[in-house]
């Protein structure tokens, strides 16, 4: 068969402005990032929203050919992560950005404090349930980092236990991308101050105590932690293979508009065609005609 | 405690225009409806369009209630069942109805042909692994009812097993509403002839011919027998507690809006509030405050 002729705009690599600004390599200083920048974006908070809404109709239309790509025999995938301390805003990009696509091609996978049936197996146990099927995006809300972050910031396990994840990690994320799994991972990063501003909201508005714990109050004791915790997750896990994205996310607007980029950013080189027919198009219409 | 307050407009009853127009009990003959009325509804396409882009925030809504109910012990959730013909809209309901709230308040289970393990057990084993969580809402894309509609027509099993069945689904499905799960169940109602133009649709178009097998061909010399599978299903589980709704679906505009329209429609009644704080807010203020 011919190779199948791509349009013009296909043949040279797709530019990726959002990936290149945001990635982490091992070694990026944390608190040398501005948790309100907005790297690789000029615009303000309205160019930002008209900018995201603008990307649904592309990014659908990419999640679309994965999607059909595994209805002929295609094997590959997406798993977003997506990690933040608590007010981050996981829930709206969940919202904003994973609802921009089809949800019959998006599994969200929220992972919660383990289970007793959980914490009785490996770590990664719950984590390989949740991988995508070929021609998903899985979203992560949450995910194994858990286990190096409130794990180790709690000492929910010994340091001994908690010290070797990050070697088990890099090898399970190692064996997912060699199943043609594409691993976004994402570090939504806000300040201390706006997380107060953001709790300080959920205290005021009645529609949102429901998401509001005392416990969210402890846990900002332990900030310097987290972040200590989240340093080491990108000092160890940031490989070539699955690299961490840090994204100023103190501006909600930018971190949706941001996420929703490198989605499409992974996308686009994937260079995701439409299957091939495996039938006669001009016989099935002579058949339908007559049925 | 004293009693809530609520809004002057939630005292009254709210109308349910599209569940009375669409609502189909045991007898409804489903050859006398016009698979291209638009019952409850005035307007054309475009008034169409535009009323479903106006319900996507209200219907949003009320599902971040059910969502949040949970969260304090509510129980209820919803099941979407979405029945229909080859090409009825099943796919564009999920897209352009589903699509339109929170995908971390949805889950979405796809019933292919079932497989060796699911055949191992009776037929409601997967549809009981899928049904919603509290607070969900869950969305059967084809359901239970196709243990009595392919097998049915294809005779996939004998004929005194798939008699019984009937009267397993009511039994089951009072089981589901008694754990306090809302059912909503729409057949998708489209002509044979619309599902020819759909067809050809799929076979003129590159993009949609992974959409598309030779065996739904086959399948439309079937389709009188289909339509009498799914007039039993109505007549036999068409029931008080799990009523069907029959959507005209020739237009995809109307479907959508009334599958839209549906979910409203049942969730309102259910008068969701907010859940009430389980601390104390003032105190939580000052915490947070000095944190």
């Amino acid at each position: 068969m011919a190779k199948k002729k791509k349009s013009g705009k296909k043949t040279a690599s797709p530019s990726t402005p959002f990936r290149d600004a945001l990635c982490a390599p091992a070694g990026t200083d944390l608190t040398a990032i501005d948790t309100r920048g907005t790297p690789a974006f000029d615009g303000d908070k309205g160019d930002g929203k008209k900018a995201l809404a603008a990307l649904a109709g592309p990014v659908s239309d990419l999640q679309e050919r994965l999607f059909a790509g595994a209805t002929s025999g295609g094997r590959r995938s997406i798993l977003l992560v997506i990690q933040g301390m608590d007010t981050a805003g996981k829930g709206g990009v969940m919202r904003h950005v994973v609802g921009n696509v089809d949800p019959q091609g998006v599994a969200i996978t929220a992972f919660k404090a383990p289970t007793e049936e959980e914490l009785r197996h490996p770590f990664l146990w719950r984590i390989r349930k949740a991988l995508p099927h070929p021609g998903q995006i899985g979203v992560f809300d949450r995910s194994h980092y858990e286990d190096v972050l409130i794990a180790r910031v709690h000492d929910l396990v010994p340091k001994s236990q908690w010290a070797r994840r990050y070697g088990q990690i890099n090898a399970f994320e190692q064996g997912v991308v060699d199943q043609e799994t594409t691993i976004i991972k994402v570090m939504l990063h806000t300040s201390k101050e706006e997380q107060k501003e953001r709790l300080a909201e959920r205290l005021d508005r009645g529609d949102k105590h429901w998401k509001f714990s005392p416990v969210d109050i402890d846990e900002r004791a332990y900030w310097q932690d987290y972040q200590q915790a989240y340093q080491a997750a990108i000092d160890r896990c940031s490989t070539d293979v699955a690299p961490w994205y840090v994204v100023p996310a103190d501006r909600k607007w930018y971190a949706r508009l941001a996420v929703m980029n490198l989605l499409k950013e992974h996308l686009e080189p994937m260079d995701l065609q439409w299957p091939e027919a495996d039938f006669d198009v001009e016989k099935q219409r002579a058949r339908l005609e007559k049925s």
